[in-house]
C-alpha cells in the first residue's frame, strides 16, 4: 500500500501523527509492504523545525515513514534547511509532489 | 462511479451529507451505478451515536449508501458498538479503510 | 499531470490560488503538459462573483487553469450565472464532476 498524507494546518499534525501510527499498526500486523509518506505545506511546515513533536514523528520515519516538506511553504516562512529535523527532505513544491505521488498509485488522505 | 467521502470534524457532517445527497441525484437521475462509503474518523464518529443526523443518514442509507466508523475513534470517544446507528459498520482502522478503497478505484472527496 | 482541486471554504481561497500558481511555475519550468482544474462548492463559490480574487484568478485561467463552479451550491447561496467571472463554468453538481476527474486520472488536492 502507498499513501500520501497532506498537511497544511498546523492543528491538523497530531491526528495525521495519529492516523500514520494507527495504519503501521495494522499494516506491521497483517506483514503489508508499505510506503508512506506525509506531505507538509504552508504553514504546516513549521512544526518540521520545532521540538514539540520531533519525538513523535522520529519513531514513525524509524519505519520508514517519509515527511516531506514543501520548499515553497519554507521560504514563506523563513525557515533554512538547516533547521529542519534530520529526517525531513525537502521537495521543490508540495502539491507538485502530491500530483505526481497520486500519479504513481499513492491513496491520499487529508486529515 | 465508487466514492469514498472523509469525515473528521462534526462540523463538517452536514455538509457531507449534502454532499452525498446531491450526488445521489444525479447518479439516480442518469441511471449510473455508484458505490457511496462515508468513513469517519477522529472525533467525526460521536454523530453515529447522536439522534441529531440519524434520520438524514438513514435516508441516505436506504439508497445504498455504507456509513463507516473508525475502531479506533470509537475507541477514543469512548463509543461502544451498541451504541451507533444501526447501519452503521465498524472498522479497524479509518485511514485503513481510506486507503484500500482508493487502491479498489474509488474517488476520494474531503468536505 | 491532471490535477483538480477542491475548494468549499471562502479562507481556503488564498492558498489554494497560491498552490496552484506553484504548481503552474514547476510544470511551465519543466514543460510538463498538464490539465488543472480549481472546482468550487459550497459558500466557497461566492468568490466566483467577488472582486477581490479576480485578477489572481483570471491570471491563472490565462494558463489555462479551469475554474468550475457547483451549480447546487449556486442556488443555495443565490448568485445567477451571469454575476460569475467570465471564465467561470458551472457544473451541475461539484462532487459528481470530482468524482468524475479522478475516474479519469486527475489526482485530487484539497489545500
Amino acid at each position: 500500500m502507498k499513501v500520501i498524507y497532506h498537511v497544511d494546518e498546523s492543528e491538523k499534525w497530531n491526528l495525521t501523527l495519529t492516523n500514520v501510527s494507527n495504519m503501521l499498526t495494522v499494516y506491521k500486523q497483517e506483514g503489508v509492504d508499505y510506503q508512506l509518506e506525509v506531505l507538509a505545506n504552508s504553514i504546516a511546515v513549521k512544526a518540521y523545525a520545532e521540538e514539540e513533536l520531533k519525538d513523535k514523528m522520529q519513531m514513525l520515519a524509524n519505519d520508514g515513514v517519509e515527511f516531506a516538506a514543501c520548499a515553497n511553504a519554507l521560504r514563506s516562512n523563513q525557515i533554512e534547511a538547516d533547521q529542519l529535523h534530520s529526517f525531513v527532505h525537502v521537495v521543490p513544491a508540495g502539491v507538485v509532489e502530491l500530483a505526481k505521488r497520486q500519479s504513481e498509485g499513492f491513496a491520499y488522505i487529508k486529515p
